[in-house]
């Protein structure tokens, strides 16, 4: 299935795309959030015939695929040639760090340059979204986990995140720094997770070009070894680390400014659009 | 105001602590939480008549005085003589890291030892509550933004933190390690919150003595300072830093064994104790 939420920013209805057509899923579930993206709730969902459904007028927003999760973490460096491009070493374990969720945004919301930044990059990344309690799960069971994958465009400030003093928090989670979607994809409608092409575009120009094939720690292994030091809930969101192409990369390096459009898409999770803008007072 | 949580985890209902009693508050806030901790619900609770409000019977479960925050955000090696016991040198701006939500507990409730914790310790810190939507606040306004305090143990896994590749929030957020209370104070109840003593004891042994008068970043130059890199929501945690006195800066180090009792506590927001138990299943 391919779920989405639509409708103007926090008034999101759920929706899932049947045939290229949008259609609602309210009375099914009452969000894409939390316990609703459980076993049991994409049970009801899948059990509805789909041609049943009421088709959605018009062409409204599309939000982010999942509403505000309770955790929202990244996996950083976890493509042997992205970490080459910024000079860090391969990493032996996942490293981790935490998006605010409160940046999450539509697919193809605008994304606000935070005040005084010079230095905001993209980062074309496959998102996974949890589906169930997850604690101390092993690897073999870690699918089970899951609810679905999306896209996420990994924004980031570079100079907050690494000239700042310590953690890369700082860099991460600023305000709309963090679009989700266009659909939460179910595992059933991929047939392998690792092997889903990616790219970005910045001005029409490609940037990224890569493959969830090359990642260092796969989905199960990241799913595994992040509930071995937190519980997951559902509805959280484990954004999985970046192929090469950023802008900190380039020589010399390139970072957004106004004006700039980003393109980004994974095969099989469709595709995102963002224009960029700078500081406006909010 | 001394605001309270009380009841069953996840069924907590809010409550005000008046002249030593416990009354209910919950015809005037569904719960503290988000929104509910704004000024206008606090001026709601503020305008009834304490001796109006029903008294709760009994002694229920103290629960978090805040419900799950968005963002849950710690402030490291804010205390000078700490930052030296932790071999770390003084922070030009202020180290953020993130714990994550769903970790928070009752400030009685058990800490459990993640699985295969042999470093986990202790941090009594001040906890500042958010209020309001808080964006580029300077620091004269951050005052504004504050709903209140109160206590938080800092628990964290030292090896989690700090041997396991790259960023603290590894040992941070484990399930558990998050108890905050008992109350939620607000403001005006607090003198001069730059001068409030601080200790905690394990086992009936005193371990940290301090006072909020020698952090290094005080709350609102805390509370603006975050505010540049991401946006507070009201019911977000912002915990402060740890006074000297962990068991990581101990010669040698000691750390949390599966017995051992923690209490803790702050001048004018109360106290906590809490038994640690070793891993189970969960």
């Amino acid at each position: 299935m391919k779920l989405v939420r639509y409708g103007e920013p926090g008034h999101e209805k759920p929706g899932l795309i049947h045939g290229g057509t949008l259609r609602d899923i309210g009375h099914i579930v009452p969000d894409l959030a939390g316990e609703h993206l459980g076993r049991e709730s994409l049970g009801r969902i899948r059990a509805a015939n789909p041609d049943d459904l009421p088709v959605v007028d018009g062409s409204p927003r599309i939000g982010p695929c999942v509403a505000r999760p309770c955790n929202f973490i990244a996996v950083g460096l976890n493509f042997a040639d992205h970490a080459a491009e910024t000079g860090a070493p391969i990493p032996k374990e996942p490293i981790l760090f935490n998006k605010a969720p409160n940046c999450i945004v539509g697919p193809n919301d605008t994304v606000m340059l935070p005040k005084a930044s010079e230095k905001s990059d993209w980062e074309v990344e496959l998102a996974i979204v949890i589906g169930a309690r997850t604690s101390y799960v092993n690897e073999k069971e870690a699918m089970d986990h899951v609810a679905g994958f999306c896209v996420c465009n990994d924004v980031s400030e570079r100079a907050f995140q690494t000239e700042r003093g310590g953690q890369w928090m700082k860099g991460k989670g600023c305000a709309t720094f963090g679009p989700l979607g266009p659909w939460l994809v179910t595992p059933d409608e991929i047939a392998d997770v690792q092997a889903l092409d990616m790219w970005l575009d910045v001005n029409g120009r490609r940037m990224q070009t890569g493959s969830t094939a090359t990642m260092i720690f796969n989905v199960v292994q990241i799913v595994s070894y992040i509930s071995h030091f937190m519980v997951l809930e559902p509805g959280d969101v484990i954004t999985t680390g970046t192929p090469p192409g950023v802008g900190l990369g380039m020589k010399p390096p390139v970072f957004l400014k106004p004006g700039d459009v980003m393109a980004l898409g994974i095969a099989g999770l469709g595709e995102q659009k963002q224009s960029v803008v700078g500081w406006t007072r909010g």
